[in-house]
């Protein structure tokens, strides 16, 4: 239709049968580039061991900047990481007439909490609906329906297990109240402050202690300077009301998004996070990332696609019963970006890396 | 290294000669499934005509939903769009031993404007420093420096060109100050205010007016109970601290950059924006979408890989001069996703598409 | 000790015996202008009637803007007004060596819920222990401890119960861990994200439905005008970053607060908050204002003090019992400002106001 | 008309006739205990000495902390002050049919930015438009208006001088368009983003290094243990979406503009700051308050008031030319109170001190 002619486009090594679920009107492929940085040394609660980390982009120097920051942390005996929450929601809004009616119709949900949850539950086996977080405003009650979902993301399933909860609700409740399914209050493909504050998908936490004669050797930098900078680079962050005070938590979780058949447009609730960092008295530095809004999945959506497959086959982390295994190689992933770029800020070759191996050449 | 056999991933149609500058440790393709979304009518300052916009995602129904709202858009006249504002940033920090020191210095950057601009503009042609901020926190002065980039992105141009800035004020300015080259201030790959309010990339506004009847015989309905949504949408996303008073911007905005080599990872900055909507007398609506902080390219990066030149080339958009016709295309296909999806909550059928095209079989 | 002679700051109509708990240094006072706005009539579930509202302030028109809005409320008939949740907080942060051991005591917490009650409950016979909130980021765990604090506003009890509480989870649990009585995230006297989503003090709201013909003779403006104003100034708000999309909520609770004895520190977190608009088929439009995080007493701190004693009475809010009642005036008061000013906006009359009864002279 | 007895509001001093600029319905004063902290020693570029800063306030324990914080700076030599900006707003929205009328307009303001300064200058004498900060969003331009405002805050003088300003351009404005006073974008009496990153009022820096010992023999606490307590807090503040990374600021501004006759509802605005430190390498802490939104006056408003001018007086800041001595007293103020209760929570005697001298009795 556009004329122009599609050759790249059109190659691609799969039956396109495989899709139906995945695309419509499908034409073809992107081919992103796929790197491999590591090994990335996990001490995890479910990730354990060696990992190569599989990357698709297209950003020279990201892979290199990866790999550089696994490198030292395998000098310090690697990642420990874990998943501290674990929930996914729909938020639909019930609107009523004023405020006394919602905060009201509020009293009776936790009233019917077990009920609910049955509703919910008809819709799907691997969901279960866990709380419900209630915010009145004006005559609108918003609520946060949780639930687990076990190795899917869960948009889906949530999705449906709400509007079936909400239907039960709206034939029960006296009255009939209007709803919407979402009220924007999930936030879904969206950072926000109630997702850091309530977490979307998994929260969770990667920390290395790096020694101070590591960071000389291996990065350059004193680790002073560096503290020092992380102060800079977390007010400026504050200062500007970002998302992250840290460095580049996007770059490695798109590039593995993509490379995995996660949802990459997710990667806008994931990026959010927080770098907490101590310097130690002697010297070594305690660092730790913590992602309150990771949602991934190692079954269902992309995941089961050829390459994808593939890649997550490479971490050990296809199918069933993986997903926290997942969670903590991608907190652990961006860990080790945050220790390389912020160590490259202080040393100043940040341009220069991008001379030589990337594209300003 | 894993084990893993990658059939899939070692499948690619080009010679790897051509992506040093694009990745390291190369080691095959992920291949994304690309499907097309269109016609999409635009009545651009730079873009004009029908476009047919090659969206990569393995989400069932994302490439229907804009679809949808692209059948919409044609029935009205088409999306306008406008790049109100361009600039790319890079934003170093200057430190000093207290405030005073920082504010003098910032004076003195004020009247040395001239000098640094030469100063950066010693390491590229296409990119021109244009403006600096400042902002003083205690004993520090942030930097952020604006600058055009042509048809590149500019994150690495911007780089360059700021460390260059830097290196000569270093040299001259009495003292030596020290200096970071991020500050974190530009939040490079994160959402943040200072974005949304300073412009990061192209700021581009897509509008168009959609009649009520277009509204209850495409969409299914009613304008009014359409508005009133968004009013509750948008005092929920309020309440929420979202990066976006809208619905799925990240959801388009990601495909597209997946199959055109942008870096993926800008939809943390471009997702962030502002849905602004009326409901005129006569029962139409009048709908816009701002987004602040867009940072997209037709020249550089990915952009010249095999397959996402070809999705470049199928609008018309590789290579030089084309930039700012490509900021609009993107405008205008989240808002053909906005109304979409609005209307689809609305409507109530927002679960039951997902049942039919998408992944809950 | 500073030359100054203070003739009216010595000139106070009470014995100063009364004040030990209230001020060290005693010096005098500072003598605020206390105008009366009113009638404002409610109908809330705990304040019914009409009231004349003590505003100190030395802010020409503020009373005026306020007495504007009470006018139009008392044609439609009042205010509704209901306090919809009830909570004050202090939140300790426990410190340990990684985040596992922060989400095991995490664990710990939630199923010694009771025995930490009991700690609390020790210090306080009116605040109760409600519930704990936990937010870990990386090896600190955050924890929000909710309260009932009776008619007071509660930050000291909650402080002493907190340490009592935290005295006794340190000696119980094993390796008796570190803690800050505050980890800055219950954000006293300061506005926040946090408080906005999990209520601090009082979660307010007031309504009232306000016909378009009183909005046309008592304020000047045509509601369909108006309504869209409010959709400006909304997306302005947002764009902002604002506290609040409304427009002077500050103005009348400062004013309020001072008069009352309360701690006017406290209007920094009360002064966020939703103003929910809704423009009805007939031409009317319904308000609401939501207020997430409104910190008032009834009893202690200076409610009891000679001024702010009378001005409590003058509302029926002196003492126990009445701090619901005293909340339902707060928001109402509010609401009545957002509607005179909003009003005054689109009007263009804002400006002459100010030069007629204010400070333009 | 309440049937409450108003004896002790009904005495003041002063001959209400000196009133009708600053209050309606004038019925008598609040009494508002005041005590003086001090002496606080700045070595400012226009507060110079000692001075002794008097608080009103109804909180137990507050004079007293200032106090300490005080004690603790003069020991380290005094507080340095600056003001780094000075400006104040107001933001008027004009409405086009789309955005590109919207940005055509903003480049017709800036081409005729002397004709709309004239415009405004034939309000006032004493500001002077020095800038307009523009933000397209859909069909709407929101104007930033900047003004110099001498010594007065400047709400009512910058609101007079933008009606004439957007008078002149409606009037010379092809198609004469419509517009609001107010977009809420200078979010008056609102804590937001707009103001910390583009200053609203006066930016202050206040900032002292006060030596480990100092902290150890009056504070009582490790400087090493106070440095990891700000770490902790700072991140606690990130995570709640804080306006403030530090203590208590509120606290101390809402007494001191009280005292003073400032419009204490813009403690709402000044609150928002950042709390900078840096832990020197002998161990002493460099220590800095940055506050980008502090609207104060020295001259009209409630500063002409009995009790409030003889509170300026004993500051020496009553009166022209004296505005920024009075802010940088704010700042020093605020970083007083923020040493106090920062090393308070570390010690663990916070609790305490409310019971000895506050409420808690």
């Amino acid at each position: 239709m556009t004329g122009t002619e599609l050759h790249h486009v059109g190659q691609y090594s799969f039956d396109p049968s495989v899709l139906p679920g995945n695309i419509e009107n499908f034409t073809g492929v992107a081919q992103v580039p796929l790197g491999v940085a590591g090994p990335l040394r996990i001490n995890g609660e479910h990730a354990n061991g060696d990992f190569y980390v599989p990357l698709a982009t297209t950003e020279g120097t990201l892979v290199a900047s990866y790999n550089r920051g696994m490198r030292v942390l395998i000098e310090t005996g690697g990642v420990r990481a874990t998943v501290v929450d674990d929930k996914m929601q729909r938020s639909p809004v019930f609107m009523f007439d004023n405020a006394v009616a919602a905060r009201d119709f509020g009293t009776w949900i936790d009233e019917n909490l077990e009920d609910i949850r049955a509703a919910a539950a008809s819709t799907t086996r691997s969901g279960r609906l866990t709380s419900i977080v209630q915010h009145v405003l004006g005559p609108l009650l918003y609520l946060r329906i949780n639930y687990t979902t076990g190795d899917a993301a869960g948009q889906n399933m949530t999705g449906k297990a709400t509007l079936a909860a909400c239907d039960w609700i709206q034939q029960t409740y006296p009255g009939h109240p209007r709803f919407l399914l979402s009220g924007n209050t999930e936030t879904d493909k969206k950072h926000s402050h109630i997702n850091v504050l309530l977490t979307r998908g998994k929260r969770v936490v990667a920390e290395a202690t790096v020694s101070r004669e590591v960071l000389r050797t291996r990065m350059g930098v004193d680790s002073r300077d560096l503290y020092r900078a992380r102060q800079v680079a977390q007010s400026g962050a504050f200062m500007a009301g970002s998302a992250s005070n840290g460095a580049q938590a996007a770059n490695g979780l798109t590039a593995l998004f993509i490379a995995t058949g996660q949802d990459a447009a997710n990667v806008t609730e994931a990026h959010g996070g927080i770098l907490y960092t101590q310097l130690l008295d002697n010297g070594d530095i305690y660092w730790s990332i913590t992602l309150p809004a990771l949602v991934v999945a190692t079954y269902g959506g992309g995941t089961g696609l050829p390459s994808q497959r593939e890649c997550l086959e490479m971490l050990g982390c296809y199918g069933a019963g993986k997903v926290r295994k997942f969670a903590e190689i991608c907190a652990a992933l961006v860990l080790a970006g945050e220790i390389s770029l912020v160590s490259a800020i202080v040393l100043g070759d940040w341009v220069s890396s991008h001379d030589e191996l990337g594209r300003n050449r």
